[in-house]
């Protein structure tokens, strides 16, 4: 496979042989197969749900725990008027053409995509230069194979290189337009698909016996977090800033799911929104603890530009040069850099990639990606967005709560401004029925205005104000009804809509990034094909502790029973593999399973109680006394020793890791 | 309020104070409350979510990790095929009026229910007895308080309480009769409802853009478990028995969901599905080590016979009597009175009732339900089925995957019987086309058949058989074509499909009945109204520990900041509360949260770092230096000793627990 995706150890990496190895040991599987499967739905098996679990766990403790955040479990099933209200069912689409000859379903930009990068493919190949397999997502490889080896025009390979690169910032019509310039046939037909539509990505459903109340299943967490905000300031003791924080599922009927876990229809999302104050630039009271973070980035700028090139500075230096917009956001993008470094991923295939402006969610007003590098290209893990004070906004205003922070002031605010005293008794009289409507209009005219019908006021007797509502359209209000005037006005206390920081992980992908990462494969001592193996840190490693005895004689089953409750009670999981096979074969397939350590019971330990333990990644051992190994093991799984530690305080043990034939 | 439920200390039990208790704490909270809300639909805020957490974690170890389990994650989407082959499209339904003057939609079983309960209760108001409102759930209260004081005759006021006893036992056909019997109009309209129907309670929905595939949220996760069979068997290297094990969100679309967290539309389940070989009675293999355990049993025949009344006896007892149908089914019923015990619930409030045939879940062969007793009676809050070998066989059937143990004999074993020997060369040109139709018919001849047969072949020299499919019904095999012989056969494998015993825990309806049997109220010293308290044990609660500066003076944040940081260190959650609240009243707050443990820093732990500890459940204090306290807090939490041993090594604190002001 001439892919450049490398392993762990800079080896080619065969993402068939991965996938392979990932299936035999059910990290994950096609849900409902035995139906013939649904696209874009996958079920985790054992090892995959333990490290789902895992990197979840660390989620919590990184950022709920270690920041107080509210964390809070909202239901999926949603009412429309919620997500009508978000914008949801009006913007929450992709664009997607039909093929009128065989009635397949392309998405737009997807199939966009695929197209010109055949044809670059089909240029390089006439060219006689090396194709790069790195960036082409295999959700598209049927079409980009299908390419004839038609050499182009260097201005043509620019201006495909530049839509590329910007292939996120264009919209359903543009889409349309870049089909039709560039005669983008269907490869299955020959024929160009139809103008794109969009198709809402909501999965429908009804509430109820009667069907009366249409509902939706969540596309994200963070509606209900928001509807939640004035029950979780008062939660909070009225203090500001603060986060809450969601872990569940969420739904995306996905137009053609192709690409394994990292485009399906049901996936675990971890979301925080991080209410603060808009006035006062967004600062982070812990700012100055990550701001000598180092992060890659790749700025919406250089995008636009048609190019791809990351720099890498830290966090402080980003923040100060405007390149990130504010403390709050870049103290988030520093935190989740630290994430990714804790769970495993492999640093040197991460970057932060802003959105451009047509790109981001209709609610953003700036927006980070943290994208990982895999296979099939760079992959959106987590994305995190300054949502302004948009949601809170628009649920306050369709629902007349009052999502806002009231905030006594230290010092009572003097403000001195046009003021506007309608005096009720003739007011009243005056307009009647309309009085409510006139007083309305009133209120809401701005300084600017005010200031002119003071003018008005005195040098006319009267003012003449547009009303609408009203049969003329128009209000006359004489000086003995109003008095506008300009003066000072105390105020005790400042009502604001707070601002969202929102970092939301995308947890399936993150996993599946993360076993990219931590794959490798190495020759085996017998001389059979490579072997896998997943380097996870002990942290996330789906079981941390392998119980191997010997060979299946009875007489070692009550050490390993005692090994394993004993390992129980500090908290650290195990398995038993007390099959048939060979101690090389059974330590084989726990490397595939990223097991980090490994423990032999034998013949020696049932004289002397000492144990051996075995590090997956050097397969170098060391035995001693069940404490002594027992205290490695807590420190190696809590990650206050590594490996080298270990094996310098505890006697190496040369004696095994032979094939032992033990029917 | 009248009703006979009590605290955890036996005060009566004010729904209203605890729910208001609740809903201020913010333990759970309607979902899209803003917009109205929905019924059946709640949000878990802080507490209530760390709450959930705190039990999910402590089922999987009781549980999954205890016994090795295989934890899968499966999709909540499901395919119409998977459910119509499971038979919850067919039969997963409830029975439901309506009331055809104003088009009210009634569940019927709880219609019944409530209307003679209503006439039970102005029976007893009639005959000046007292109420017991205990067992009158909260969604039926409104047309039980509308009921007049009539005196019914002693025969009828017998046949309603058996009619009671056993509502659970009715379908849709007998409820209708008891409508009509018992005139059971609505009150809210005085007339008679419709005719019940079947309503089906799962949410639909279709995945993909075409909308061509139906699919439904799942009722329960048990499915993705069975359809995952083949997979976790190899994944167990072929092993037998074991189980598999699944938490997350399940759906039904309940007809009138109206009692808070115990009838929901979206809650959280646990379930177990434990293959186990169907021959040899089902043993358990650590069945031993529970068989002391002393359950409260209501069993099929006692409620058949119209009456409540429990039993206790040990789980060995019960088997060995036959109560329970086999060790497995017991042995589960065991771990879930353990597990019950271990998060804190009230052991004088848990009942296993069984059901009655009716009243199974289409699948079950036989099952007992863990009811616990709550102000709106018994709830049921797991199940514990066998659901014999019912979703193997009709999944298997339908997609034609080999869901079956293939177990290797250790002897081999010789069976004598009837066989059929097909003779190709005569047998093929006789029936042509139609040979494959009369082969598998012939294959599917019982023994009994083929005795027969070989009677009618040797002396007619040929049998006639019924073919379903051929042209005339009817096949003639002459004496040429098939050999029919009774002889030995000797087999080295033995195929079965497993019986699943499946323990399903609704993790709300525990979380919820785990609140009220924690709940009680104490006198406050200042002689305020009572103060609701949660004695969640520490394992359960939310927070372990509370942080409290003895006021918001800023010269006692760094000792509380660094207490913090050592309590995440060892692993026990904490929260500061650094409000201006008196000291009381912040104690206050976070007992009705149910934090176990106070920690107050005070001028003298600047001096010479002691801090006092404080008991949520007695307000007896401890004080000594820093670390004699975290080890005794370590030591509470993990469940190693409790307060009376803490309080006995540490010296008494009296100073404080006096309501300093301190603004």
């Amino acid at each position: 496979m001439s892919s450049s995706a490398t392993t762990l150890k800079g080896q080619p990496l065969d993402k068939a042989v991965l996938d392979a190895m990932l299936r035999r040991r059910m990290f994950y599987t096609p849900s409902f197969e035995i139906y013939g499967g649904v696209g874009g739905l996958y079920d985790y098996g054992p090892p995959g749900c333990a490290l789902q679990a895992n990197i979840v766990d660390l989620w919590r403790k990184h950022f709920v725990l270690e920041e107080d955040m509210l964390e809070v479990d909202c239901t999926a099933l949603t009412p429309h008027d919620v997500l009508k209200t978000s914008g949801h069912v009006d913007k929450f689409a992709d664009w997607m053409c039909k093929d009128p000859k065989n009635g397949e379903i392309l998405r737009a930009d997807h199939f966009v995509e695929a197209i010109l990068e055949a044809r670059l493919k089909g240029d390089k190949e006439a060219r006689g230069q090396k194709v790069e397999e790195k960036e082409v997502d295999p959700k598209k490889k049927k079409k980009a194979k299908s390419a004839a080896a038609v050499k182009l025009d260097d201005a043509v390979v620019q201006e495909y290189e530049e839509v590329l690169a910007k292939i996120d910032n264009y919209g359903g019509p543009e889409l349309g337009e870049l089909i039709k310039k560039y005669d983008l046939k269907n490869p299955e037909t020959g024929v160009l698909p139809s103008e794109p539509v969009a198709f809402n990505l909501m999965f429908q459903t009804s509430i109820g016996p009667s069907s009366n109340l249409p509902g939706y299943l969540r596309p994200e967490t963070a509606q209900g977090q928001f509807l939640n905000f004035a029950k979780l300031l008062e939660f909070n003791q009225s203090q500001m800033p603060f986060a809450s924080a969601s872990i569940g599922k969420s739904y995306r009927n996905e137009i053609s799911p192709r690409a394994g876990l990292l485009r399906v229809r049901e996936f675990l999302m971890a979301e925080i929104e991080h209410f603060v104050d808009p006035e006062g630039g967004k600062k982070h009271s812990r700012f100055h603890e990550v701001e000598d973070v180092e992060l890659v980035l790749l700025d919406r700028h250089v995008q636009l530009s048609g190019k791809t090139e990351t720099k890498k500075m830290t966090i402080g230096q980003a923040v100060k040069n405007g390149v990130v917009d504010n403390e709050t956001l870049g103290y988030f993008l520093a935190r989740i850099h630290l994430f990714m470094k804790r769970i495993g991923v492999d640093l040197s295939k991460m970057r932060f990639r802003q959105h451009m402006a047509n790109e981001m969610a209709h609610y953003a007003t700036d927006c980070w990606d943290a994208e990982l590098l895999t296979s099939t290209g760079w992959v959106e893990c987590v994305g995190c967005a300054d949502r302004s004070a948009y949601d809170l906004t628009v649920h306050a205003k369709k629902t007349g709560a009052p999502l806002v922070v009231r905030e006594r002031l230290d010092e009572p605010k003097v403000i001195e401004e046009w003021q506007i005293d309608i005096q009720k008794k003739k007011f009243g009289p005056l307009f009647k029925k309309d009085a409510k409507t006139v007083e309305t209009a009133l209120e809401a005219t701005s300084q600017e205005q005010r200031e002119k019908l003071a003018k008005e006021l005195t040098e006319t007797g009267k003012i003449v104000l547009d009303v609408e509502g009203l049969a003329d359209g128009k209000a006359v209000i004489d000086k003995d009804s109003v008095v506008i005037e300009f003066r000072k006005r105390v105020e005790n206390t400042r009502e604001f809509t707070p601002n969202v920081i929102e970092p939301s992980f995308g947890i399936g992908r993150i996993l599946y990034s993360l076993i990219e990462h931590n794959f490798w494969t190495r020759a085996s001592d017998g001389g059979d094909e490579s072997r896998g193996v997943l380097s996870f840190p002990p942290t996330v490693a789906p079981t941390k502790v392998l119980l191997v005895p010997l060979s299946s004689n009875p007489q070692f089953k009550p050490a390993v029973k005692a090994l394993s409750q004993k390992l129980r009670s500090l908290g650290v999981s195990s398995r038993v593999d007390d099959s048939s096979a060979s101690i090389g074969k059974r330590y084989s397939r726990n490397d595939e399973l990223g097991t980090p350590l490994g423990i032999t019971v034998d013949f020696q330990t049932l004289q002397d109680g000492s144990i051996t333990l075995r590090d997956r990644d050097s397969t170098t051992q060391v035995r001693a006394e069940e404490s002594k190994i027992l205290d490695a093991i807590k420190s190696l799984v809590d990650g206050s020793k590594n490996w080298e530690a270990v094996a310098s305080e505890l006697p190496k043990f040369e004696g095994q890791e032979i094939e032992v034939a033990v029917r």
